[in-house]
This record gives structure tokens, C-alpha cells and sequence, in this order.
């Protein structure tokens, strides 16, 4: 069921079939040496396949560095290690007993770990007998899954070091809210109060004589704040290679760098209703509209106010000719990406290159 | 790219792996009765598979009477002839090079209709040579595409006429924002004045000596308006089949029937933070939020208030147990059923089927 690619490689981008998800290489490409050289020797990098859902973007993220993938499906993560990728943090909890067998067996072909906060879910993964690293999820304030910190980790810790064939890999501390935060401040105070929580975990677990291998987490939007605080060993970013349009909305100052739009959704003026008004071929089913509506790449007149599920209204003067071809930048690059079979890779100009997003609609 | 199925026939409902999109074939049958019933020797019917993607629902629409079905892109509807659909009106403008050379390649292959709302778009059209039915779009209200009834309908018709291949099928007139009126009374006034609009048209096309064979428009939340209007030939509801929780904040009642929910996604509680909250493995990406949350099917007490990616939030005590496995109602059925490749189809708590979505991601 997967959609022919809207694109071959050498054509020009202007005539390139719409909507198109469209990958800017050479943004791509600097966003990931961007990273890569920041924390260079400081952290870890797992980047998060969440975002991209793609093999050949996690390869050439391993290529740089990374020491393995984010995902948070067993679904994705079957497709990762299909793709050949080796090493796989499902940075999630997995619960119900046909996905922790395919936990299992996808653990036979990879180094798999895997994230607890339940000690009734640890009994049930630990029954297949598979070898796993397992991870324990604090919550660090985002209010989602996760033990509270301190003693009820160190407690979930005690039953997994019980078990002779999971390794207790250690800490699992992400806080999701805090990417969108949009003041540096407001943002730099939740990550030192979630560092706090970090410290405290460790310390507990220390006098409990739990070694605590890695603790792993922090986003886009805060991974040089996790970097400084000093209590991360490993940062899981995913919108960093694409950033979108919500992303930009944030304070960005450093320690934090200003990532590049490098993902496009490509949009053809399908109507002309009136002099300030065009209607695109891209809505709500080619650009999530979850954290907003897309921008128009470099055309500041206009504006994308509205999204029905297959048209998109722009306003502005001069509006675009009937056939003329917009660039989006989509509101939320995850989502969006997981409306797309392909990414149309394009470098000056031209297609370069089709990669498969071989985890697409990967929910189970 | 497309998932493996996430159930297989004959398993207990409660096993079937999730998140995934789950079909009440009972309800859905019923629905699909309830329409055709109401409407039979009043107008045709011809469903819209932007909804559905799903040629299995198309041949049961057709087997119901249907005349065709509706798309609004080329590559859906290339999706639905090659699912076996004979007759298929693209109820869009369809501009760009590409797309008009395989819609007229499609035309090859079944009867092809398609709108227009401009003359250069329709110039393009007619230059592939292709036999198609060529409807002009009147926008009646929704300021989206189409042009303004009356005499620029008259003008465009006048073009369509000179070109032998093209056959002159009639008018596209759809108010899409009607749909999600909440007021029946208000709802009743926007298709009142949408049929003046369609029977002003008609007059000056009878005038121009140019015959006007079909009137085509309507969706789920208006049509027996449509149709008491008298200004319609031709229907073109999609979401009536599976209805969701955005159509049910609408007020229903004669001469409307009220549709059953007959879609669902099925999540599992993943982690239990505390006792009034549970996180189910059902995020965005598994139930579009663009119009609201998804409700939670009979657990009136338990609220789904939102959704990060792939999680989201339950609240209500009791709080469901761990593993414990929800019904949503998506918040909108359209973009929810293009995430999924599959219906898992359900009949007194047994999967009876999966109907591939193979025109899932056909944006082109």
C-alpha cells in the first residue's frame, strides 16, 4: 500500500509531483555536523527515529557518531533493524504480550534496550527470557510515563538486577514539554529542576550499590541545557536534522544552536479564488497541523491560514499564480514525515536522491 | 513501506495487537443501509473514498446502488480503479502537468470525471485529448475553490463545449464547511442559500442553450438538505459510514439521521502515573487531532484530554488498569484512517477481515 515515489532522481525540483516531502541535503547535512561537533566528546548521541523513521538517515547518523537509535514502537524498531541498523533503544514502555515478544525476538538480532516503570510490565518482559538492556523512565516533570524519582526507581532497580539475563542500563530521563517551551529561561529552569531529580536518582541508587550505566534523554529544544547540567550521558535529539516550523517559534540563544529548516513539503497553487487568495494541493493529510499550520518558504507576504484535509489557504498579495509551486515548512516535522513513503532529496536544485521511510504508519 | 497487518481473521478483539484502526462492521453496515434507504429515488449516491481509501468499502457502496465513488486526488483514485472501481469523479481541480497526463492515462481505463474552476487549467486538460466528464466547481459559500456561480459558470461551460472529447457533465457544488455547523437551523440556511446559487447557475446555463446533467456536492452533515433543496442529482457523503467525534458534536435531526460510530482505535493503558491517569499507546500519530481529541467509547467517566506523538493522556477515576485496552472515537475519521494500512473489520468481538487501505498516502 505504499505510495509510488512522487519524484526520479536528476529531475529538477520544480517539477517534482505534489505534495512532496522534501529533504534540503545540504541544510540536512549541516544540521547533523551542527550537532555532532557540539557535543563532540561530552554526550552520547542515540538520535531519536521517532522523527525520522527512516534507515537511511540513521545510518549516516552512525556514520557521525551515534552510538545506535531512539524509537518508540517495537513496530519502528523492527524496521530500524531490518534497515541494519544494530542497536536500538525503545525509549518507551512496552506493554502487552504480543509486542514483548517481538521484543524478544527482535533481541536476538540487535542490541535492543527497552524502558520500565511498572514492575508488573519488568515480570512480563523478564518471563521471555530475552537478553535485554532495560532502562528505568523517571519522570523529570513532564507528567507521562515514568516512576517518580528517587526511591521508586531504586526499588524498580532492585528487581531488575534480580534478573540474571537483563542488564539494568540505567536511566531513561526525558522531558518532552520542555523542547517547546518557547523562553531559554523558562526552559533552562525545568531542565536544572529535572537534573535535580537525576542527581538525587543516582545517588540513592549509588548507596543502594546499583551501578547506574547511562542515564539518556533531552530533545532539540534543550540538549546543550541536559549537556551542562552535567548529569546526562546520552542525548536522544530527533527534529534537529529537519526542524519545523513550531521548533522555530522557540528562543534559540546558546548553548543551544539555531538548527536550519532542512524539511519541505512541496505545494502547487491548484486555485485562485481571488487576487489575495490561493488554494494549495497540500492540507491537513500532507502537513500536520497538530502544533500549528505550515509556513511559505521565503515568500513572507503570504500566509498558510488554514488547512481542510487536502487543500490549504493562502492569503497574502501578490498571491501566486495558478500552477506556481510553494515550499511549506511544515508546523511539526514528526507527524508530518509519518504521512510520507518517501523523502525527495534534493541538493542545487535537483532530486538526488529517494530514501524509503521505511517506518511509516510503524504505531504497534 | 505499508505495516503488516495487526490482526489476524478470527482473533478476539481484545487480542488484536494496538494501536490499531478497528472497523464495527455491524455498525458499518447499518450506516451504509441507513444512507441508501433515505435517499433511494431521490438522488444518486456517489460516497467519497477520500474518507475511506478503501476499494473494499467502495465495491460494498457500490453493491448498495452507488454510482461511483468521489476523489479528491489523482492518485487515489488510480488507487480505486485499480481496486476494481469503474466510475470515478476526481470532485477537485487536478492542475500540474504530471497529474493531468495520468488522469488522462486513468481515463483510458474507466469513466473519468474531473472539475475545473479556471480556463487555463481547462485548456491543459483538454490538450491531453482524453475523453473525460468535465464538471465546473461553483463555490457555494465555502471560499475555497470554485468559481462564482452564474455567469462565470456560464463562460467556463461555454469553453467546455468546444473541446469533442470533453463531455460538459455538470456542476460540483459542495460546502464543506457546512458540514461541521453545529446549528441544524444555521446548517439549513447555508444549503438554502447554496441552492440558490446552484439553481441561479442552472437558469443561465438552460439560457445558454447548454445542457447541465448532473448537480453533484453534499457530505455527511447536510445532504438530505441537499436533497429536500431538490437542487442536487448527486450526493457525495464520506464520513457517514464511520462517523467520529467531531460529527457527533454536531446536532442531528430530521430530516438528518444520526449516524452509529462504527470506527474506532484501539490503544493499551502503557503506564498508570497515578490513580485518576492513564497513558494509552495511542498518540497523534495514531488519531488525527486536527478537529479535537478522540472520546473513549463507553467509559463516560474517563476523559482522552491530549496527545503527544505517540502517547496520550486518560483521565478519570477509576483509572483503567495496566494493559487494560480502550476504544477511541477519533476526533476526525479522515486524516485518522490515512494513518493506517489496514481495517481491522470486527463482528461480535471477532476479526471477520483486514481491508487494505492501498490508497493510504495518495496525496499526489
Amino acid at each position: 500500500m505504499s505510495q509510488r515515489a512522487p519524484a526520479s532522481v536528476g529531475q529538477r525540483l520544480e517539477d517534482v509531483d505534489t505534495p512532496a516531502l522534501i529533504l534540503d541535503l545540504p541544510s540536512f547535512d549541516k544540521n547533523q555536523k551542527t550537532l555532532f561537533d557540539l557535543v563532540k566528546g561530552r554526550v552520547r548521541v542515540r538520535p531519536h527515529a521517532k522523527t525520522h523513521k527512516c534507515p537511511e538517515v540513521g545510518k549516516r547518523q552512525i556514520a557521525l557518531g551515534a552510538v545506535g537509535l531512539c524509537c518508540q514502537k517495537v513496530s519502528e524498531a523492527e524496521a530500524m533493524v531490518d534497515g541494519g541498523i544494530g542497536d536500538v533503544l525503545v525509549s518507551n514502555e512496552i506493554v502487552g504480550a504480543q509486542k514483548i515478544e517481538r521484543l524478544a525476538a527482535l533481541s536476538r538480532r540487535a542490541k535492543i534496550g527497552v524502558c520500565v516503570d511498572h514492575a508488573e510490565n519488568l515480570r512480563a518482559i523478564a518471563a521471555t527470557g530475552a537478553k535485554l538492556d532495560v532502562y528505568i523512565e523517571i519522570d523529570v516533570g513532564m507528567r507521562r510515563c515514568g516512576v517518580a524519582p528517587g526511591e521508586p526507581a531504586v526499588a524498580l532497580a532492585k528487581e531488575i538486577v534480580k534478573h540474571a539475563h537483563l542488564r539494568f542500563a540505567g536511566l531513561q530521563a526525558y522531558h518532552g514539554r520542555a523542547q517547546h517551551i518557547r523562553s531559554m529561561e523558562e526552559r533552562h529552569a525545568v531542565i536544572e529542576t529535572a537534573a535535580q531529580h537525576v542527581q538525587h536518582t543516582k545517588r540513592l541508587l549509588k548507596q543502594a550499590g546499583i551501578a547506574c550505566p547511562v542515564v539518556t534523554g533531552a530533545g532539540s529544544g534543550t540538549f546543550m541545557l541536559e549537556v551542562e547540567a552535567g548529569a546526562w550521558d546520552e542525548i536522544q535529539p530527533g527534529s534537529y536534522a529537519f526542524m519545523d516550523a513550531d521548533y522555530a517559534k522557540n528562543e534559540w540563544a546558546a548553548p543551544l544552536p539555531r538548527f536550519e529548516h532542512a524539511l519541505f513539503v512541496l505545494s502547487t497553487v491548484m486555485s485562485r479564488p481571488s487576487a489575495s487568495m490561493a488554494i494549495v494541493d497540500a492540507g491537513l493529510k500532507a502537513s500536520s497541523v497538530d502544533s500549528g499550520m505550515p509556513t511559505i518558504w521565503k515568500r513572507e507576504t503570504l500566509s498558510y491560514t488554514h488547512a481542510s484535509d487536502e487543500h490549504g489557504w493562502v492569503e497574502g498579495k501578490p498571491a501566486p499564480a495558478l500552477g506556481d509551486k510553494l515550499l511549506l515548512v511544515p508546523g511539526h516535522c514528526d507527524p508530518t514525515i509519518n504521512l510520507y513513503d518517501w523523502y525527495v532529496c534534493v541538493r542545487d536544485g535537483r532530486v538526488e536522491a529517494l530514501w524509503p521511510i521505511t517506518a511509516r504508519g510503524a504505531v504497534t
